[in-house]
């Protein structure tokens, strides 16, 4: 009976969090100005009634009577570990810690929306230093809190834990170092390649909205997006959100620049497809969510970065685009693929390429430990990240803070221990897509045929429907035979770009 | 500190039900459909959650400690009434049988959906006797609950009292036996004298949305609405909700008969204004709150029947509706006048007229009362519904189960007691423009020029301002000299349609 009550807990958060998931997206899309003040104020309810959720005093006691319960399926002994584990770490943090954080990443995030305008890293280090005391406390609440169930090799081990559940230091370390080692020199060769190559040819004439939209809601269905399901919408700051049976993508329409959003919207539908392909049965419990945001990000890299930006998928969607969108040389196969492939090192990583992506992070993930880890302070960021800069991209950022260290809204936020994800997820989408290419046969020419069926049921049976009832290295042997493997990235860098 | 206490719990309270306002907005007007299952969990959570928090037992205590308090400010013991109020009403009633009701009428209001449309009245009947059956449990538990609180009548004005607070049945009869006095006569007359009169004109074109959006929000900025404190949408069954600060107006846009929703529309203004000219230091606070059902509709129909349908209004608009949508016989000033006055006894309430539309309303109150009370069962209400609508209307309903007895979503949803605020509000309303014009100079003059300030500012003072301070007979006293009297909305109707 523990384990029902223990469930029954545990769905009474998950449709808080869906209320809060769908007020938050409302915010961002629907909500009139004026509305902001009551709605923050809903969110924060919201948010602290789950806290008295799962700090209620009582679920110790449902815990340990569960662990006792003999007739448990597997699935659920699973989940019961699944939930312990959530109901520790919201434990091991006091209150007041989490709160004082709440208060902090969102002054810290409001004044850095003014202050990276203004280039102010004067005026912004303060708060940052803040933030990134706190998210220590936090690390080492983790540490203390968990010490009996995790052995956290330090504390910046336990914020990676947060965002992606079981990911170790060593694998970041090991998969960044050899990064690291190989991207330089393919940088240099790509870049020497590419200067022979002809320009790509920017959009001739502005389009309007309404056809970009019918073109991106075409592309959208040809990878299964389900309009029943789901929705596309426009934001300032394209974000997604909704549930699985609900799955709300928001992108930006520029008249001028179609090309520069398609990719984008690919992308959100396959974080949005693994989300409405998690099973049915495992709905509204911890086992039944997905992975972690590695995971989830492979999945929206897969569609990406593996089928979206693949020769076969924009030779099968150039006669789309001029379909939809009217003649242009631009919307032509030869340009679609040098453009969607241009490797260029800049200043913004969220418009880097696939090349010079995880250098970024790397970047990041080295400063965010370090300063985790006391090794250096928030004041040597600056220093620090024109040395870095330099040395991967050979960029100068010396007094650029706005597109520098004040350009992300992770830090701001109190996001610390969540970029290693983005390029976790974009080394297991390569090494899934060459599992892909083992099982089903004629990869290349189903994409070529628009025909994804027997791809998005490998996603299914493979990834969307395991949720969270494996850990990472059991997923990836159980899909690829190996764990994680840094080779299949580097692969698809040297077979796409040299 | 046991009233600041209980002023925490009802922000709490406040805060959920805001939550499930907009959940249930997005619901209606952009949810996708294979979203409505986890939509409807995740709004029966909150509602279970909000049950749980009023149901408190700790809350016991916390009312008897704040009694005592002797610091409090006038207001906040009018505040910890209200509360008091609620919380009583919340917990007079097992919850056993709220979910017996939530069960019920979910199943009935599901199932009158496609009963209706086969006007299959036979299946309908056992369905809608068991909501009866409980809404009679309910008030019967209301009456027994509060009886130390309240002295009700009767089981009927405990119904009453929770869409209307504090109205008593003694008035409702008085104003129901003098309408029914009155109006047929009337009718009688006003139908003579209509029969001399020229037909109104139909629109003679077709209309696109983007016309008929953009006049509704001319005309809705004209009477106030904030569009940076609301929206304007559109619904298969229009309605409206949100909050104080960001209003939902939902509309349906007819190409060809674009004259009917713009009624509706400044009708909801009238709702919207109320609730955002609500004292922002009293917000989610009981007596922070519109008063009821009653004072709700007459803002609503202040809006659409006292100014909207005025000489002066019409004859103001009737240039904006040919500015906007085109140059059209039936946009000129005295069609529009003869539309938006003509009066039909008709089968539908919703569509009935300023002067029949109280006929419908008293059918229907005669029979809920008669049931709760005993006095009939709901296997009578057709024999019934036929022999008062020919009585008062003069048409033979026989065997329409559709267009009679079935025709509204009430009864089956379980809002019984809810009829009678629609009259009430009118009544209010024409109560309240009359002493307007005592007060105000040149009421007619301001609104054929769209001068509406004086007005608003009017209402603001008198009636939002007030929120829940005072019951609605202190209210109507402060503000007209007198309480609720028939006789003004009969003379409007006299001086209208005579």
């Amino acid at each position: 009976m523990s384990y029902t009550k223990l469930e029954k807990t545990f769905y009474r958060l998950s449709q808080l969090s869906q209320a809060s998931s769908f007020l938050g997206w409302d915010q961002q899309v629907m909500m009139p100005a004026k509305g902001n003040d009551s709605r923050g104020q809903a969110l924060a309810e919201l948010s602290v009634i789950a806290t008295e959720i799962i700090q209620s005093p009582e679920l110790e006691d449902a815990f340990a009577a569960a662990e006792e319960e003999v007739d448990l399926e597997p699935w659920q002994k699973i989940n019961l570990s699944k939930m312990r584990e959530k109901w520790l770490k919201a434990n091991a943090v006091p209150k007041a810690l989490v709160e004082a954080q709440a208060i902090a990443s969102n002054q810290c995030e409001y004044a850095w929306r003014s202050l990276r305008k203004q280039n102010n890293w004067k005026d912004f280090e303060p708060q940052l230093t803040e933030i990134f005391n706190l998210s220590r406390e936090h690390a080492q609440a983790l540490v203390t809190g968990l010490e009996k169930e995790k052995t956290y090799q330090n504390e910046y081990e336990a914020l990676l834990d947060l965002y992606d559940p079981g990911t170790k230091l060593t694998r970041v370390d090991d998969v960044f170092d050899a990064l690291k080692q190989v991207i330089p020199e393919l940088l240099h060769q790509v870049l020497e390649r590419q200067r022979l190559q002809p320009k790509p040819t920017r959009q001739s004439h502005s389009i309007d909205k309404d056809r970009q939209v019918a073109l991106s809601k075409h592309i959208m269905s040809l990878l299964g997006f389900d309009f029943d399901a789901g929705r596309l919408d426009e934001a300032a700051h394209p974000f997604s959100g909704g549930s699985s049976d609900d799955s709300r993508i928001t992108t930006r329409y520029s008249p001028d620049n179609v090309l520069e959003g398609l990719m984008g919207i690919i992308h959100e539908t396959g974080h949005a497809r693994y989300e409405s392909g998690l099973p049915k049965a495992w709905r509204n419990r911890p086992i039944g969510q997905s992975m972690g945001m590695g995971v989830h990000e492979s999945q929206s890299l897969f569609f990406e970065m593996q089928v979206g930006r693949s020769e076969h998928f924009i030779q099968a969607i150039s006669p789309k685009l001029q379909q939809y969108l009217g003649r242009d040389p631009a919307f032509e196969t030869d340009n679609l693929l040098t453009l969607y492939r241009q490797v260029t090192p800049g200043l913004i990583r969220v418009n880097a390429d696939e090349v010079t992506y995880p250098l970024h992070v790397i970047l990041r993930y080295e400063i965010e430990r370090d300063i985790i880890l006391g090794r250096m302070e928030v004041k040597d960021i600056p220093e620090r990240w024109n040395e870095a800069m330099l040395s991967y991209l050979g960029l100068d950022t010396r007094g650029n803070f706005t597109d520098g260290p004040m350009q992300d809204i992770h830090w701001p936020s109190g996001a610390i221990g969540y970029f290693p994800s983005y390029t976790l997820g974009a080394l297991t989408a390569a090494q899934l897509f060459s599992s892909l290419k083992k099982d089903v046969t004629d990869v290349d020419d189903l994409i070529g045929k628009l025909e994804f069926t027997p791809i998005f049921n490998w996603l299914e049976k493979n990834i969307w429907h395991n949720a969270s009832s494996l850990n990472y290295d059991e997923l990836m042997t159980q899909v690829t035979g190996e764990t994680l493997n840094t080779e299949y990235f580097i692969d698809h860098l040297k077979n796409r770009y040299l």
